[in-house]
């Protein structure tokens, strides 16, 4: 079937819903020790059963990570993802890596290459493994590379379907899609290749054999990327679905079974793969499996290449293809695909299989096709034009390609220490962004800690709204939907509302005999100031009911003085209707995160400061520790850079300082009078450095409120005397407390609230 | 102890926080049949165990309900919630009504009046009731009145007691305040007997004995209050308890005890009694007995009468005293007491005990004073005011009194049909109230209706915050905090959060086939204007994402015309930043209300109508139909009156109508476009007229998302077909769905959801 679509098609449908669709990704990484050998450990046990994990597992041997995202609603997210599996990978390692390269590292003896292990429920995957190591050989298994999941948007399918008046039914009229895009992309993969190809040496230990020849090669062989190569992993014969419609198409590999060339439909090696989940008579989407490994990309892969592969595959469906795609046409294919893997880093021009254009020439003018094709789309997006034009400038100046920085580096440090020293990088940089979910940066860090936690222990989620941060998890029938990581199904309702009253909260604790500042609520100025008998002499706050940034507030430490007081009153009523009278308790104001009956973090936030050590400027302090990964802009990092501007020089002038001030060693200068940690403030942890009593009095309170999950705030005057009835306040109970300042604190312990809180949601 | 307060208080404590403290009533009341006999069936089984019942008990008799008030913080709260206990009773009474008369109704011989019956438990309550109708006969047992208990706030008892400056613990000083009141108030009782007293006249049954004299005496005899003379229920003896200190009170009562003249302390019928509840040795609040019931109010007291009550006790704490208030000084109190009782309808001057002053102008006198006091003290409180001025005008007009109403409605109609006449006026009022708790309106009617169930069955219940009707309900240690009366514990806060986003809720809706209306979410003009080819030829509802009072929304039933779908989405977002497109399904829309597995009820509203009847303008009808007891204005009431306004004009206008168009015999006019209960539609019961099916899927939707309380929206094009999979839709889940609507309906049968809840929540 033939599935052309015209100029109405185009003048019809247009914008950037052409780039919607679903996007997933498989990465393979070898682990290897620090020596890049194949590591010899098992897959980490914290991964669980390899069988069940959705996102973590193993491809062909026990050191063979395979990683997997599910199918995520842009490229960025999809890489994202991925980004965030590695991360979390690694840093389960014990002094191991994650070999950044889609050829092996250093192999031992076949025999001594580790299958997958299993246990009893995956004895079928097992045996599958040993099956191919005895007919490939183990050591070709672990080629490893990325596989990239695409699929059109349903509502892109419905409009196409609705301009295309085809006589079939959708599901038809969406295998003709998906099937036109594979048959372009197998013809059109080798531009891919040619761009983005990645595997140019091996490691001595590894014997190349190209199939067209029964013994070794030399291993020096430079190409560029020998896996796509005749050298790679791939069937020994030449095998040729028929791509013309979803029934020839598993006939055609149902045959190759019957014909012994393959076991089973899976050992089809094919570069494009059209998948069946939902319907076994219909396409889901495809499965493009030619793409090396980028080492110089933490992911593997980077955005720009897998835009432009996105881009290939919208041109492929929207131009018109030759109407045969038999054994010829794929063979022909093949060739070309092979082909520039084997003679690609020739930057001059060269030509493929006779053809009389130069595949320079021919590259460039296709991606010049491309973005006409995105013009006449209107297709509007930064990403997608960037991506275009560097593939097009590779294309123009070859020599730029990663590929030869990879050579380069080989070159200079030999091909193991090459990639171990990106494979460290790349740990450092995971081992620093360990409170980050990449693609998912502008979701609250919290919320991004939790997902972190539901990936690794294999917990489907789902983002309801991303700016709501509203997930839903999901493991062995255990459905959660969790809002800002702690607004959860653990909580009841009216308790949250408890805690939401600040009047109410008070009330219930005081009956449980927890200590809460006494006040008094005033909604009429001459009620409050006649008041001043009952608050006189005591050390009293006066402020608006509902305040921010302290606005309003006054402290009267011995209220002795009408005049002062009514003044204060006056300032309170300036900020609400509402203000509070209570009385003020000196001490430290201690964060206190309770789940259930235990307190899992303690915090205390300091005003952003620096400390001196007799020599730098305050702004070369501030400026030094603002280097620490930690601190970041807007919130997308658990502390924030302290500033250099008005209110820190303000805040200095008051103690006579200015920023070129050099503090004596070890003297601590405060930049800023609230601890607040968006204005530069440090937390500490205190968790393990507050008596048990305090902690009993915490848990208390939340039973008081029959809370499983909160935030308290106390005043402790001093945390080094243990609490009675009396040397304590409760301030307030949050029912939204932030588990990243508990995760990432200035100085002390990560107390992974992430963790604790899966275990509470019953992962 | 003399307690006596200078100038200077006078002086520094000012404004209405004197009015601050605790109130509460107590209110006997007889049950009688239609024709006034003392009713002879048992206390109401609905209000379950007498011991255990913190409101509604019952006194000596079975057929003698008791009313109990908890402490409240206003006497208009009180007030009301009295009138609330006293209209939940009568509806609960099968033919009886509640006798409004502190004198008895028609008796039975002693013997046939039905002490009160109790349980294996209530053993000793039984056999003190048979020893005073040993004692002092059982008729007498059944005079009835109302008992007032008071206590001044701790806030006004603390600034008294810093400027005392007194040498004793602040718990000696509120004793010595509350024991000066007592005695001020023993002192000057006759003074509220004088204005207020209402007992004027026995039916010829009751036998009359003055204590003075063993002979039953002509019942003919017509006084002020005979409750409060010689002929009223008291002790056979003279007793003087010792009121100059706790210790002296409680060791004189004891020496009673001792001498056999009282059985027990409770056995002392003093006019006032101090109350000690949480300490034995301290004096909790005082308790005022010399209440008659004022059969001209429904509640038995009016507020007027109260807060003078309160007003005198302020006074009496406020005015120098007598040193002494020995037995002398008691008995020349208790002499002035009954004489008023006795002789105070005369309205003519008159002497007491000798007294050279004639009462009325010492009326006058003292109530000048208290009004000169609240002044000094600069009390400013409309009530108050008004309710001092109603007193000195009784005074100067003494035939203003209600008893002269009350002793003429008994001249013209008899003793008992008077008084049966107005029980029936007040039945009528309770049923016509039904949706309401007295003295707590400026509560939502749903929370109101709750707390009327609260109260019936007895569950304790504390405001915590009014203004958010935030309450806390506690009974046989199940304590339940409900915001808006259906925020409660039943429901986790994650469900909550799902039902709050109409996204997640249709997506999860979706999940469990259950129908929705289909729709896309825009950001974007250009995006939503460019799929008209997916919205082409549909009936499709475009409208602004959040939206008030249906402004921006547009339905195109057809969708044919590129240029008004554009426009439609132009003015959606002139509204919001995010429209939607939603596919249109016609049909009536349903509230349905789902507690846990079962729909409770089902509602559907009409906008504003009327139905004409051939002659009557539509002015006459609206006018009509707001006659309704459950029209109101401003949400107090289950319905709101019709508006005869603008848009109601334009509305009829659009009907070539006017207000003075004549409607035909059974014509329906509309009033209202939109069918909201605020502009005063109609809400009509179909719990029982939709078939189960529906019901089915609205409890299903209710599972899907995990909650026990909701009121769902479902739109039914033929609510008389049976559910299919696609003939109906769910527009939204409702978490905070109002109760009153369903309780009170325009049309159909009250489907009483505050009991549900209350069952719900384990009560």
């Amino acid at each position: 079937m033939k599935l052309d679509f015209f100029q109405s098609t185009l003048n019809s449908i247009k914008g950037n819903i052409w780039l919607e669709g679903l996007f997933g990704l498989e990465k393979e990484n070898i682990r290897v020790d620090q020596a890049g050998n194949l590591a010899m450990t098992p897959h980490p046990e914290v991964f669980g059963n390899k069988l069940k994990h959705p996102y973590i597992t193993t491809d062909f041997s026990e050191s063979q990570i395979e990683m997997i995202t599910p199918p995520l609603p842009e490229i960025g997210q999809a890489i994202g993802f991925l980004e965030t599996i590695h991360d979390i990978v690694c840093l389960e390692l014990q002094d191991e890596y994650l070999w950044p390269q889609s050829i092996p590292p250093i192999l031992p003896a076949d025999k001594q290459i580790p299958i997958a292990q299993y246990d009893e429920d995956g004895k079928e995957d097992r045996e599958y493994r040993e099956f191919l190591a005895q007919k490939y050989g183990p050591k070709n298994q672990l080629f490893s590379g990325i596989h990239f999941n695409f699929s059109y948007s349903e509502k892109l399918l419905e409009l196409l379907y609705r301009k295309a008046n085809s006589q079939v039914s959708f599901d038809e009229f969406k295998d003709e899609v998906y099937l036109k895009t594979a048959r372009q992309m197998l013809r059109l993969r080798w531009l891919y290749v040619l761009l983005y190809g990645c595997s140019p040496v091996v490691d001595p230990s590894f014997e190349l054999r190209c199939k067209m020849s029964p013994y070794p090669i030399d291993s020096n062989v430079i190409a560029l990327s020998i896996r796509n190569s005749c050298y790679g992993y791939r069937n020994f014969d030449d095998l040729y679905p028929d791509y013309a419609s979803v029934r020839s198409y598993k006939a055609s590999i149902e045959q190759m079974v019957n014909d012994g060339k393959i076991a089973a439909p899976k050992e089809l090696y094919s570069p494009v793969r059209p998948k069946f989940i939902h319907d076994p008579d219909h396409i889901s989407y495809l499965e493009f499996r030619f793409i090396d490994i980028d080492p110089l990309t933490k992911a593997g892969i980077s955005t720009e290449a897998l835009r432009f592969l996105h881009a290939l595959a919208l041109h492929g469906l929207m131009t018109d293809e030759p109407d045969d795609f038999g054994p010829k046409a794929q063979h022909h294919a093949n060739r070309y695909h092979t082909g520039v893997a084997l003679y690609g880093l020739n930057s001059t021009p060269f030509l493929i299989d006779e053809e009389r254009q130069n595949v320079w020439h021919k590259t460039q003018t296709i991606i010049q096709q491309i973005i006409q094709l995105f013009e006449e789309l209107e297709i509007n997006q930064t990403e997608y034009s960037h991506s275009l034009n560097q593939a097009l400038q590779l294309a123009k100046k070859p020599l730029n390609r990663k590929v030869y920085e990879v050579l380069s580096g080989v070159v200079k440090d030999g091909y193991v220490p090459f990639h171990i020293k990106k494979a460290n990088e790349y740990l450092d940089d995971s081992r620093n962004k360990s409170y980050q979910f990449h693609g998912l940066e502008d979701m609250e860090l919290s919320t991004q800690l939790l997902l972190r936690e539901a990936v690794k222990r294999g917990v489907l989620y789902e983002i309801l709204d991303q700016k709501e941060n509203f997930v839903r998890l999901r493991k062995d029938g255990n459905i959660q939907y969790v809002k800002q990581a702690t607004k959860t199904s653990l909580d009841n309702y009216a308790s949250i509302l408890a805690m939401e009253n600040k009047l109410v909260t008070k009330k219930i604790l005081t009956e449980y005999g927890i200590r809460v500042p006494k006040g008094l609520e005033y909604a009429s100025t001459d009620v409050a100031k006649a008041d001043f008998l009952i608050h006189q002499g005591k050390a009293v706050v006066i402020k608006p009911n509902q305040t921010n940034f302290g606005l309003g507030i006054t402290i009267l430490k011995e209220n002795k003085d009408d005049e002062t007081y009514r003044r204060a009153i006056d300032i309170a009523f300036e900020h609400d209707n509402t203000i509070l009278i209570e009385e003020f308790i000196a001490g430290k104001e201690f964060r206190i995160f309770v789940i259930g009956d235990e307190v899992v973090g303690i915090l205390h936030r300091v005003p952003a400061n620096v400390t001196g050590d007799g020599t730098k400027t305050i702004r070369e302090l501030v400026e030094l520790k603002n280097q620490d990964p930690l601190r970041g802009k807007g919130y997308r990092t658990p502390l924030e850079k302290i500033q250099l501007g008005e209110a820190e020089a303000m805040f200095l002038k008051q103690q006579n300082k200015d920023f070129n001030a050099v503090p004596a060693s070890g003297e601590v200068v405060y930049l800023r009078e609230n601890s607040n940690i968006s204005t530069g403030g440090d937390s500490i942890d205190f968790t393990n450095d507050i008596p048990d009593s305090y902690k009993h009095i915490a848990v208390l309170a939340a039973k008081a409120l029959n809370v499983v999950i909160t935030g308290l705030d106390m005043i402790i005057p001093d945390a080094s005397a243990e609490a009675t009835d009396d040397n304590y306040a409760i301030i307030e109970l949050n029912f939204n407390p932030a588990i990243h300042i508990h995760c990432h604190p200035f100085q002390g312990k990560n107390r992974k609230l992430n963790e604790k809180l899966m275990d509470a949601l019953g992962y």
